[in-house]
């Protein structure tokens, strides 16, 4: 099989199979469905993908891209007093990032459930997932903001679900503003000095 | 449409509901799939369920039984010196309790993003979840043992995204033992008096 380099297309049909997964869930992602939601010629995506196992692996590649920290706003971090404060602003900012990016982070949960299925798609998820965990440590730690390495565990996990939860079943967070929590599990994470 | 009253024969079906969900996804809920993982006969599920969507509906309420907490053990909490320690305990007896319900977890967490495509479903997890946390917020706050209403919102949060870590991406935990996370998550989200 040829598979074309046209990276620009291929990033196309990358994020046109986000848009399924998120829409129809793991089981609707099919070279069909992809080529639908990209508007390209039917077959097209079979030219850029070797399998349904290869088109799984390059989303979660992709997904790390689109929901990753953006460099200039880290760099914006480090012009701040190092306080926790500043720490909130930075997890607001982040939180606010991924949930600009609905689709994105919802096709991301349903490739963790899909990866419970495929040990190539876990495998390549887990290398993914576990190397941003290791790099946000890394990089708060070595950053002088306040916090430790569990901050950030506890932060991720936190943030994670809180975020899950609003896009999912936002309404039992009623009564309860977005950045209020989140300003919360900081300061619980970093205990004050 | 006759709707049967066979009581267990229901719950046994939506069990079966709940393995099919965990190992196909939302996309294969159906009757057909539901009869066969029950191994009854074709067609009884729709004796017993009035749409997909009233299937989706009952499995939502299930679910909330199997996760929920177990009353002997609540008591048997309320005995122990109403300490941080004792919260530790709980919170990694009601992990492990979860995690041993696989698949129920995971069905669970194939419900939450089919709630995004149905809000009859979304309606009922809202209830389902927000009912859960409310009681475990009031039990907590009025059982003595340390901690406010801010660290059991803490604490859901966390450990709900801990459990799907270790059900779906297990080893970005490498090297983070499950009951040293349940125990730094509990002492961040119940500062030290």
């Amino acid at each position: 099989m040829v598979r074309k380099r046209n990276t620009e297309r291929r990033t196309a049909l990358v994020d046109a199979a986000i848009e399924v997964l998120a829409a129809e869930g793991a089981r609707g992602l099919t070279f069909r469905a992809v080529d639908e939601a990209a508007g390209v010629p039917k077959g097209t995506a079979s030219n850029y993908f070797a399998s349904r196992e290869d088109l799984f692996n390059q989303v979660g590649g992709r997904i790390h891209t689109r929901l990753g920290p953006e460099p200039a706003e880290l760099s914006a971090n480090m012009l701040a007093p190092r306080t926790r404060e500043a720490v909130v602003w930075l997890m607001t900012e982040m939180v606010q990032r991924i949930i600009a990016d609905r689709t994105g982070y919802l096709a991301l949960q349903e490739l963790r459930l899909e990866a419970t299925r495929r040990p190539e798609l876990r495998a390549a998820l887990t290398a993914t997932v576990r190397a941003n965990l290791d790099g946000n440590i890394a990089q708060h730690t070595g950053s002088g903001l306040p916090g430790d390495a569990d901050s950030v565990v506890l932060l991720y996990f936190s943030l994670t679900a809180l975020v899950v939860e609003h896009l999912t079943l936002p309404d039992v967070l009623d009564g309860h503003e977005l950045g209020e929590l989140v300003r919360m599990f900081v300061e619980r994470a970093i205990p004050a000095d």
